[in-house]
């Protein structure tokens, strides 16, 4: 998604969430530290920690803030977070949305005890399911959806014998994306809406499971792969160990897993629902190859989510790869533009072209995404004054053409340039000498047999989607 | 309360409640902010802002945080809390119930919009009410009362047709001690408990109305005092003026203010209930040198809170006045005391005596309590080093014997140096010639008229007070 | 100095510095941090502690910064401070030269190892020094006056077989005012003026020595005074003890210790030069009231600094002394008057009027200084409007009429009502029923036959004083 | 040096400087802040930057602080800094001593005016010099050679007619390694020690000329690049446009590049002494194909600094170029190890391996270094468990096996596994199946007819270089 324009048009990443339970009894805190680190892409805005105690009191001990982990929690925090069991969070939202308060996880006390939630996703019947709420009584201290289902799981849980058959009541009312990962006082609950559109996985390492958005991340604290939740699947683990409610599942063919995980979201080192993004990637940039191919001497990737895209497109065409770029790792989040600057561009503070490997070269360059294509002009710009004779640009997925209601923020039509002007259009405005976005129809190459949504490309949403233009008059 | 002591052993003050509405339309933010600064005394662990603006979007901009006013606010956030409509609040809690999540105002969604309450006092059946509440599936995020407050006035107010009905329907069912602010989108309410345990006063400017905790609190904002708001009554403030409703209140006979407000909480040059705060601790004064007179050289007071009452004593005896020590304003909240250090002490940094001044005189010494007596034995310790002859000490409340269940934070009986000893061992405990304590009986000379409650000396509760040790399991 | 005109108009306090040494091996940072709380009124703008340990590496550990000292310090900061030999500061400069760099002590490395120098005053030839320095090649790295010391402490070494012979080369060519507190790696030596412009006195508590700017940072560490530093003398302490050279002192009848040390820098609680400011404060008042007498009911006086003159004027005069104010003690450095604000008067934040004490008396209202004359006709206001019939303002001080070049820093002219206007003039100006400044010649009256400085009333000097217009080039 | 291992070893980088003069007057801060983000890469823990108006009043304004560029700077901060004339400075330094008063460029009074500096390397005379420059009473408040360095021009000043010829003058005294940026009141001059160990050059954008350690700082703030200094070259900016002196350049055989500045230090898109550093990175590989040949399916590089010497590698070889790592960007700085966590290892969290590409694969694994070996280790290992057949190390450099003199923190002899290990022995202990290191006559491959410093592999000093093992008493 033009990760370099993301500085500065603010799309939106997604949230990562971490659970953790360790049957022996220890602290999980480090654990679901370094599980949040490998989370981190997920979401830069805030984060926290939520942990208890399930053989001592059960106090729950959180730290949230807003802030990257290494800015939220240092080793004073860790130290006073206690606990066996626990819940992490990495959230990102626009601009606009930023409270303190809706940092999660969220910890809230109900007729069990302690209840922690932490969730990735977007529901669709939020709003509505807020209204509701509110004529029985209800009180909303956050925007997030994330509250709305924590009140259907303590209704629920009145009517059931246990916390996951809560979930799975609350489950049937909500409608959208999720990914939950939830603590009540002596349980780990983990679930993944019956569409599968947002990722979830279980890890293991001696006696302590693990549940994470991301495979990359039960690598990072040097668990096994254990599997994928499935779209639809409860899991539960408590002291017993781990058990499994598929009862909400759906057809495989309906189910709708988010594209555009594969495309940019994800971390490449990740296997989501058994095909590993890194060669979906891969074979992305070979799609590509077949649909656009091109004379040239050399594919080079914007860096960093372009660069797999550009191997395979360097494998597919026999092109050489090569490294045309320097990525400036300290250009961050807190980054200014000063405004007495009147030459510089910020583009050329986060990416310089190493004019030896371009000079005389017919570049292929491949990026995952462009959305107003004044970062892709500018790249271009750079490549052909540091030599290069042509760029051909090569975007590794399809124009954006529709909202997303499942919690992927993509930006109003009117900054999308692919929502008002033709491929050729977009060619000459960027200063391309060819430009050759993704086929929908390829999108299936890179995930094989799994059932996906490509609504942002297509239209053709999973479910009913209302418009969701009703702002709460929180700020 | 020995001002000097609570910096040691953390004694609890209450908290402060502020509130404005303009008619015109204009910002109240930095109303509210020189109100809070004002009733900081109340409470400086936290504070917070919430504002809206009644003729626009209705949307409630809110900051709160962890530290005194000019710690949370500064140029910068009250520019950007736009707003007609404005609820403010100070906090104090005990060093263990310290939660970013619990500072107020509370600003909630229900069923009418954004509610914003602020709250000072404590409920008697909240940890009832609370169980009540989440067996009808109630989710709670914080562990104050004001959340038991808020769940009240949303489910009532599904019954009503306004806003100050649904309080009065909450003010049925919760008991304790409370005055509350509360705005709903274009009101501004305020309430008092029918005992009028915490007090709650009415200010006017031009065409903004006040609610203050204090009456200098309206001073600090330039505004006239109008009147206090009435035990068990309800005020609504809306763009058509102020309205009132008793149908709460009680017999005048069975109100029940706290009287520690006047002997110490209070700022002295506030009245509440029509009585002068200086006015009251001058009478105590005045009464502890009736009931115990000493011949003496020189009356003097433990800064700040004993100055008065000194005044008092002196112009009672005809003992001249006098300023026995300095005290060092800038130790603060924040002040340590180094782990090396061994031979200075915490009191001699914050005070230090004026040789000059006792130097050879017999001392009458006027604090406002006695809880350790560490304190005051160190004082005395010091008045004696410096040449004091005589050191009597006399102090303006009663001994402390019993819990305050309505927002006190009394201490527990076995830091309390008067549940186990007798006057006269206290008195060699810490050092002085002669110990007098004001007699409960002499109370009334404070306030007049005024019915109060005195359950801390006395054990005489107003209404039911059910013990209150359980823990809410957050942390 | 009108102490809340001061909040708003920047009038300069000093410096305040403090050794300890303890012959004992001790660490002393605790100690250090506790005499510079006591000294914080002299400067809160910055402060520092250097240490060394004398008997171990000799390496200094030296943390300064920009804010008060429980803000700088915590304790993990004084932990790593370790040394028997310490010097601290405190500081307050002009906001213009607000500069990290110029915080103090100065760690300086020279030939014989590392020397800090603390210091309060101002040299009255430094741009001469600096300028005689350039031109032997030398580097300035601040533009405080502590770093030309330093320098001729530095070359003087060269030539003497000891520190102490070298700080008394280097007072021999630089001039002005100056308390000093210097440490060379085994020695602690303390230096003030011939004139005795600035104060500095010694303290002992066990085996360990202390120098400090007053006599209640003595106390605050719990240690005996021993006697003031004499003007001229040099100090050095070592593990040997303590030993004198006089050899700089000039005669008693030359001094001119600075009378607004009595009037309002110190602290009431300190005695300088054998007079207690307390004493000179009640002396002053009853000047005061021998000078200017009238029929009223109270005295007050303005919190904090005119309580005292306040209370002199009423023994003097046997009106009775009332307390007529409440401050407001969270009002600190960082309090902001929001630009929203119309109506709220920053005077009202930090005072309020107790209605009850003035309400229809005649008022004689004490206060060290009229700056501007706003903040005194605020305050005349607010007694009015409390019902005072009639305001008499007494200023313990004379008018400001001339510079001071020895580190107080008195407004320009401009800014001082009393440049510009008869007494007259200005009592109208605030609304004063009458007015009365202390005369030039009863300052004598304070402090007996002690020989002073009065040139910021009288144009006077001790010695000569060259215009200091010269900016430093720095910023 | 292993990039990932340098965050665990604290291995040190150089420091970078940036210089910049707008002859049209425009202010510089906003240049000089891009040229410190491209060069951050040359130090982390401190940066500064010091302007002056050369049209207006000449004053210097600066800010420096301990953190990265944009934690130091922000949009108010870089508005104070006005000025044509500016100089700015990154700085690394060993743990032990990271003292803020050793953040530069140093800003100083002289006799002249205000100068600044800015210096990257290291003297070998220091401590002489500062002992020569104490015995003429000459005060250090740094432990940096950067104020040698200005003491000794300031001495020169006096004796010649501009600051340049003082420069000068102080370069025939000091000895070592350094590229200096210097502001005197209205010029900015660039030096270059004789011997070029240290990087820069000249760039130019209109009207404004620039000095950087790197051209990709040049490139960072949109300027055409001039040319390097040269070895021994005074490079003088005023007005009037740019002068050089080179009267002390040394034949060119003589001189003596760090060869390390081109396999590890610079950017790779940057050019020094017109050897382009991406290009002596592929030709490092080139050579190690030719060295170490292996049969193998994948060549991959450790991010991000073994990247491109594996291209080279693979381009020589034939082998495939693969990517085997996802290297996690928010690892920084601040990144802590948690104390409870015993499993997770850091390596992990900043590096994972795409096991998709590594399985059953023979690697060929290119890194630029190897310290203590614990690093690649771990990464080996991380390889073996995701699949790979078998891995062969070819670590770009020599063994470092001698201290380096001139400003590169190579770690003692008891951290360096080279030291006392053959490379069969590390082979074994890094559980590589082959480990090929650069031979040392091929360094010369990389830069072809340049002559560089290759001591700290050979031991071959450019210079006499004295033990520098006295410490400074500082701290």
């Amino acid at each position: 998604m033009g990760e370099l324009e993301k500085m500065t048009t603010g799309l939106s990443e997604e949230c990562g969430v971490f659970g953790a339970y360790d049957m022996d009894g220890g602290d999980v805190a480090p654990s679901v530290y370094y599980g949040l680190f490998a989370l981190q892409h997920r979401g830069q805005e805030s984060c926290g920690i939520a942990v208890t105690d399930t053989y001592g009191e059960r106090k729950v001990h959180s730290k949230k803030g807003l802030g990257l982990v290494n800015e939220v929690f240092d080793e004073e925090a860790l130290q006073t977070l206690h606990g066996n069991l626990g819940v992490g969070h990495v959230r990102y939202s626009t601009a606009g949305g930023t409270r303190a308060e809706n940092a999660m996880p969220l910890v809230l006390k109900y007729v069990k005890g302690t209840l922690v939630i932490a969730h990735n996703g977007n529901l669709t019947n939020a709003i509505e399911l807020r209204r509701e709420l509110e004529y029985t009584g209800a009180i909303f201290q956050t925007t997030i959806d994330s509250e709305v289902i924590a009140y259907h799981i303590a209704r629920e849980r009145l009517n059931v014998s246990c916390a996951e058959d809560a979930v799975k009541n609350a489950m049937k009312k909500i409608k959208g994306a999720y990914a939950l990962v939830v603590s009540s006082p002596r349980k780990l609950i983990g679930a993944r809406d019956p569409f599968g559109l947002k990722p979830l996985c279980i890890g293991k390492r001696d006696n302590t499971y693990f549940l994470a958005s991301e495979s990359c991340a039960i690598a990072a604290v040097d668990a096994e792969f254990v599997r994928d939740v499935e779209p639809g699947e409860i899991i539960t683990i408590t002291k017993n160990g781990i058990t499994s409610d598929k009862s909400m599942a759906i057809s495989p063919e309906k189910q709708a897993r988010c594209i555009f995980e594969y495309i940019y979201f994800a971390r490449m080192d990740s296997t989501i629902d058994n095909v590993n993004v890194y060669h979906a990637r891969i074979l992305a940039g070979k799609a590509l190859a077949e649909s656009y191919p091109v004379e040239a001497d050399l594919v080079v990737g914007v860096p960093d989510s372009g660069l797999v895209a550009a191997k395979g497109y360097s494998e597919q065409s026999g092109i050489p790869y090569g490294m045309a770029f320097h990525k400036n790792s300290y250009v961050g989040r807190t980054f200014i533009k000063p405004k007495q600057s009147q030459r510089e561009s910020s583009v050329k503070i986060k990416l310089n072209v190493i004019e030896e490997v371009v000079k005389g070269k017919r570049i292929v360059m491949v990026d995952d995404s462009i959305v107003r294509g004044t970062t892709s002009a500018n790249i271009i710009k750079m490549l052909k004054k540091a030599g290069a004779k042509e760029v051909h640009v090569r975007i590794s997925s399809p124009p954006f053409l529709h909202p997303c209601y499942f919690g992927t923020d993509v930006p109003s039509d009117d900054q999308l340039i692919a929502h008002s002007h033709t491929t050729e259009q977009i060619r000459e405005m960027i200063g391309a000498d060819s430009l050759g976005y993704m086929e929908v129809e390829k999108l299936k190459d890179m995930v094989g047999d799994l059932s996906y949504c490509d609504a942002c490309f297509t239209g053709n949403y999973p479910m009913k989607v209302p418009g969701r233009d009703v702002s709460l008059a929180f700020e």
